[in-house]
């Protein structure tokens, strides 16, 4: 970096906080996809909003792109550098702080440099809870939550990230801050600048700051794994728990048998519930405000048993058996990738096509290539599934028929009108897929709002929108 | 209107849908304001989204400026015309038809001219049921909440519009469809336009069709009217309520004294629950799967009693008294309306800070106007107030005191870091105070948006924007 630039930025965050040493990137190169490694003009690691907005201002001077990076937690390379040597990395893991804790609002603002699961110990703390949670979430941060919508295991009674914050302060492409970190349900007094953001990958501003919704814990819950002789008899049963258990119903994860058994192969130490064999498994928890006097899921599946939409379930009995259930379905990600030639997807579906979505894009998927493990979760509930994919004899094999595998799987996904990213977002990884599928029209309304916001283009280039 | 413009739109509606004739224009010049009146070039009817498509094109050619019309229950002057003999209005009364019904993906799509009580009986008769609900839902289109992001009586637990509507289909400012009517929860791909047409008035496009979320319907309901001795008891109840009833919370409704003995003088045939005197009630409703085997509302209303939250209380021994009680809470407006000099407001405020900013603000407000009757009630679970104001001994004053009557309580939203608009919208009504009191830079950014979408200004001239 030349010498005057970084003496800037210096001037603005301190010296320790302008990284230009390559031996010194290393905690801020990578994400979660294997694929994408950022090599940056520097790393920058501001501590507050109005330091964002000089770093800001300086780089639209000197025309320097800034990749804004949360947690490296990014399934898409949404947070890596696009040029090399040309961007710079801001890092706002530095951004920690509480800036307010509500309770009687049930709201919580915070820097968007937080973790996640340092928000979950916030409100906590205020005797509240953030419904959001997922994996990764000791390591992504609540601004990389925003940037990209994040999803999760709870999307299907909370919503996605979204649905949980009720506001943003933003630092523009220009360094001007929107303060818009309003503690408010209700504000009908102009467009919509929250959802904007929200979901934008850092293309047209920084979230430095952000307003949650918080919400009364679940004091009980109620967790079951269940056997199901076909998909559609999972997508039976998810109706029988949304119009008996109606709010209660806070998951509802299909589970393929593949991954399950690759869980119990290939990690040992993973405690499977002794289930029996059955293509499908659902695990289904319901959060109840207090113990019920007779258990409404074994209501439930008594009926599903009755009716034949299961074949065997297993009620946890327990907290711990609740997490045991839990961490199999946590599990499987590691377990594809431990199988070998792991390639994932994040795909949405109308709920009510998925099963034969799912048996269509199998058959075509396995006839194409018949050596082909199909790995296939995910949350039931909210119409998206993981439809994964692993080759565990040549672990090459999915990785030189991505292109192909990706095709057949993505016009499914068109023709039965669903969305090739759910939750992951597009970032690059997906960005040709997603010129390939998306209306060129909302491609053009997207660039409007790029070129109106960013005219420079310096904010995040080549994630979610092509460089022009 | 030219002959020329008019058979152009009769070459595409039929001329028994164009209406020059300002002798008929009676069922489409009003709103509820009783101070907005249009007055059209024509008003068109179009039956589909081509047709629509196509009045737009025309429009854009001949730079005729469209006023989208839903039901006229507009309270802000959203749906009317700006400059007289200018504009048209585009009335989507004719566009009813339900588009799909999709219960197993708890989806419905229909168009936008379809009110918001038909829509009810849409999904009633999939077996489902659709949250958004207020007095007007008989007129109200489904476009027309959508355009100004309702809210009603039910935010607390299923949110506004804007968290009720899955996709959108517009037809934008050159006459282009914007096909966003996706039956999915999760879709990452790109900016959030959904979010952008709605609450954006017809400003920026059309809503032609939309996606909404449906429920299953709660079985069972329980509700209540409590006497409070405070409001800062009305704020401990509510977080009572919250912490022990969760999403089972679906209303909790304050309402001041003299509201309700305004409905008692006025409307004598409004049957009022005989209640102890006290400075506030609230009206609270809980949803629930099944009947608990013994009442959750007594009990917590119980805890409520022993901790001197309430003095008194009556809970509903029948549908029939629930459907009393609510219809004292629906009887204000026409109460106030009645009593003589009613000027209403709808504004939102952090939930914790409403205590003091009721308190501070009523002091004011009769501190500079010593006659002034205040009738304060609303969604306190949302912090949404209608904080209202009446003369019945001079109607005439709170007319002629308008100006500073809302100067105070707008100054006074704003030093509590509220809304001047919670659920009302913006309109022409409320257009000079949003200047007032938004940030000029987000003033600045809505210009941007509007620009980018509608350059030729010819979307609802005069509404949420002032026409520069």
């Amino acid at each position: 970096m030349k010498e005057e630039l970084k003496s800037l930025f210096a001037e603005i965050v301190g010296l320790n906080n302008v990284i230009d040493d390559p031996a010194l990137f290393g905690p801020y190169t990578d994400d979660f996809t294997d694929h994408y490694v950022s090599k940056p003009l520097a790393v920058v690691r501001p501590s507050t909003t109005e330091q964002v907005s000089k770093i800001v201002k300086l780089c639209a001077q000197y025309n320097v792109p800034i990749v804004t990076q949360g947690g490296n937690t990014s399934l898409t390379g949404a947070a890596t550098t696009y040029r090399p040597d040309a961007e710079i990395v801001l890092s706002m893991t530095k951004m920690k702080n509480v800036i307010d804790a509500d309770p009687l609002s049930d709201t919580l603002t915070v820097q968007a440099g937080m973790t996640l699961a340092e928000v979950h110990e916030a409100a906590e703390s205020v005797n509240r809870f953030f419904p959001l949670s997922f994996a990764a979430e000791g390591n992504a941060t609540i601004g990389g939550c925003c940037a990209c919508n994040a999803g999760g295991v709870a999307v299907l009674r909370y919503g996605t990230t979204r649905d949980l914050v009720l506001g943003v302060e933003v630092v523009l492409p220009d360094g001007r801050i929107y303060n818009g970190l309003r503690r408010l349900r209700k504000d009908n007094t102009g467009y919509d600048f929250k959802d904007l953001f929200l979901g934008s990958e850092g293309t047209i501003g920084i979230i430095t700051a952000v307003v949650l919704k918080l919400f009364p814990a679940a004091k009980e819950k109620e967790t079951a794994f269940c056997c199901l002789n076909s998909i559609q008899d999972a997508g039976k049963l998810l109706n029988r728990f949304k119009m008996k258990a109606g709010s209660s119903l806070t998951a509802f994860e299909l589970i393929s048998d593949l991954p399950i058994e690759r869980v119990k192969k290939y990690l040992s130490d993973i405690e499977v519930p002794p289930l029996s064999d059955s293509p499908w498994k659902v695990l289904v928890e319901l959060s109840l405000e207090k113990k019920p006097q007779e258990s409404m899921m074994e209501h439930i599946l008594e009926g599903a048993f009755e009716d034949g939409e299961i074949t065997d379930a297993a009620i946890a009995s327990s907290l711990q058996d609740s997490h045991t259930f839990w961490h199999v379905r946590e599990s499987i990600p590691l377990a594809d990738r431990t199988a070998g030639g792991s390639i994932h997807s994040d795909v949405s579906l109308p709920i009510s096509l998925i099963p034969e979505f799912v048996e269509e894009t199998s058959a075509m998927l396995l006839s194409a290539y018949p050596w082909l493990g199909l790995s296939i979760y995910g949350h039931l509930g909210d119409g998206n599934l993981h439809f994964n994919f692993v080759s565990p004899e040549d672990p090459g094999a999915t990785y030189r028929n991505e292109e192909g595998i990706r095709e057949i799987l993505y016009s499914q996904v068109n023709k039965f009108e669903g969305s090739i990213s759910a939750e992951h977002g597009i970032g690059m990884l997906k960005l040709d897929h997603n010129y390939q599928f998306k209306d060129p029209l909302e491609i053009e309304m997207m660039r409007k709002i790029k070129n109106a916001f960013d005219p420079k283009g310096i904010m995040n280039p080549g994630k979610l929108l092509k460089t022009e």
